[in-house]
């Protein structure tokens, strides 16, 4: 069963779960602007005209498509019906929505999570018009939850992928830290890692402007930056963010590594602290995930252990689902902050893959902050690949 | 200059010229949902907080994103002032808004051009919020018309990479002609065309399930389908929809060729008479170009031509804007149906450029569609790479 197939069945059960009738999709050009659930329904195909695709409780997968795009559509076995149009779709999707005659008809908007947020203001416009006069103008709700759980459980072909971009950017990692040497710049550094990650044929998890992010000692601005011209020397603490995709998956690990100074056997007391702390939030963190937790409730405890450890409060969330993209939206592990909305409100679910990631700055040595993806099973989360467990020292 | 610096300076021209006080870019998590206009303002990059991106009259570039992003943001010295924020940005922005008091705030919500439709249905739900109270939340209007000037003009390095790389396509199709045997499958044939443009460095103007398209001889179904495991037989005509993205920027050609039975050393008259209709579409509605004309007015020409001439009307629109994608949207040559909203009401201007397109079904033989690109200037529309102007004969 191809993947579209599998997330299309499995959007049926979840549409029965919640009770919601029909899950429609309506977009335009996608090339354009792409609605990110289409990945589920038609893969990595794009249409051109304006689309309807239709899921509904009771099984039924329709799509309504321009008469150009009918046969490529056919071709996915995604979908029993497949209706062409040359001119004019507004009567096609009017009549196909009155037959199956929905109480409720769940549409990609989404205050919470991009990821569900594919409708456009114009489109949303477009449907309301073509919908006009008859019940279901009225009968429109978010398709927020039917994403969320679509997006967040994994289904085992999924997961495999998964595990496979983290085991990759492990190795990756450590392929990297046996090729830092003292006087590397930052970019000669990522440069290694991006030709790692062709020779493993896969593609980055995020843009390559700053995937790998390279973070070489106290003077370097951390965030979603690139490396830069900054040179790796003694006493410093290199962090790394770096992700893969493998089919489609994504990975999103962070890294640190400690250069010894020519005296130094080990890496000083207030990196190992920091080191020490990040890697309490984590565990502490993670020991705390089960399925119905609020996001929020895994964040305080993070954040607690930073706090409490005398470090200023990481100014981020505590971690994200991941998926298809490296931010794969729905609940959030975060703390409740205007721009994340209810994310952190919403509640964990077996199948869901997080990334746990605090940090800390290491005043005059640079920043520590670690990132496990974990998974969330029966038996708690899980690590996905090889947790960071001490601080990695280079000789250089 | 770099691109950006470049398109953001042509922005303050177009709303100058247009009377637009501010054009305000509002995303957030743009690798999950990205607005089109992004390319023109940060290039490549993603964002992933609630963001502005404002361009005023004035001249004034600034931005508000989440601070661990600020730094990259001021790195491609296109604004002059970065706002950054940890938590909230509604203050900022409405403070923002407030300090440059515009009178009208286009933003990224369109009905006739989606790329000039980022703005989802609910980051406009948010943006009424933010501005809710002040004068402003009444002052949106579409900045449509600034996005379709601002795609719709070349600069003189747009316009170099899409010559580039409709030259590299044209090298494509003939070492692809030169390349076609009998028996070969579509299949083959388009894993050729590939492995081409693998090797002149180049990306795909649209995804690779059905770039290029690859039609041979009178049972396969055009559209926007891929190539199959239909095979290249005398008295075929094959037809081949391909475009090539160099730096960013497309190309996109339709060429066609006829595979010679034995007894022949010509196409048949169906075959020539079919290409000479085309042709003659072609050149009759690319002599009319001119800045001003609508683009339906255009696309009434070659319809005449091939309705006219016998044939069924062809079921899409004769030409489209080329540019970032295939499918650059703004003023289109097309028939005035719903799906092309206001589009074909469009005026051509100087700088543009399209593709022109026509096909017609040769009964028996299979699909001839040629598809040119071309430039309007101010003496008219010329060709950017060299027209097919006889049946491409293959010898088998």
């Amino acid at each position: 069963m191809s993947l579209i197939q599998e997330k299309t069945r499995q959007a049926i059960d979840i549409l029965k779960e919640q009770e919601t009738d029909l899950w429609l999709t309506f977009v335009r050009e996608t090339s354009g602007v792409r609605d990110p659930a289409l990945d589920f329904l038609i893969g990595d195909n794009d249409l051109t005209w304006f689309s309807a695709l239709i899921v509904t409780r009771n099984g039924e997968r329709l799509a309504i498509v321009g008469n150009l795009e009918k046969e490529a559509v056919q071709q996915l076995q995604v979908f029993d019906e497949v209706l062409g149009y040359d001119s004019a779709m507004s009567g096609l999707l009017r009549d196909t929505v009155a037959r199956f005659n929905p109480d409720r008809i769940a549409v990609n908007t989404s205050r919470n999570n991009v990821h569900a947020d594919g409708l456009t203001h114009a489109m949303h416009g477009f449907l309301q018009e073509y919908l006009a006069g008859t019940p279901y103008a009225e009968r429109l709700v978010s398709a927020e939850p039917i994403i969320n759980a679509l997006r967040g459980r994994k289904t085992p072909s999924e997961l495999a992928r998964i595990r496979k971009a983290v085991e990759i950017t492990d190795e990756i990692y450590k392929k990297t830290f046996a090729f830092i040497k003292v006087g590397m710049t930052e970019i000669e550094v990522g440069e290694y890692m991006l030709k790692l990650a062709k020779e493993y044929g896969v593609g980055l998890a995020w843009p390559q402007e700053n995937c790998p992010a390279v973070n070489s000692g106290p003077n370097k601005v951390v965030g979603h930056n690139g490396p830069t011209e900054i040179k790796i020397e003694r006493g410093h603490i290199v962090h790394f963010d770096f992700g893969v995709k493998y089919e489609g998956y994504c990975s999103d690990i962070q890294r640190v590594c400690y250069v010894l100074r020519d005296s130094e056997t080990q890496a000083p007391p207030e990196v190992q602290r920091g080191f020490d702390v990040v890697r309490a939030a984590i565990e502490q963190s993670r020991a705390a995930m089960k399925a119905g937790a609020t996001g929020n409730s895994i964040d305080v405890i993070a954040r607690e252990v930073v706090v409490d450890s005398g470090y200023p409060e990481f100014m981020h969330a505590l971690g994200h689902q991941l998926g298809r993209v490296a931010h794969d939206g729905g609940a959030l592990l975060g703390p409740l902050w205007e721009k994340y909305g209810d994310s952190p409100n919403q509640k964990l679910e077996i199948g869901q893959v997080y990334t746990i990631e605090p940090h800390v700055i290491v005043t005059g040595y640079g920043c520590v902050g670690l990132e496990e993806d974990v998974t969330l099973t029966e038996n708690g989360a899980e690590y996905l690949g090889k947790a960071q467990t001490e601080v990695a020292l280079i000789t250089g």
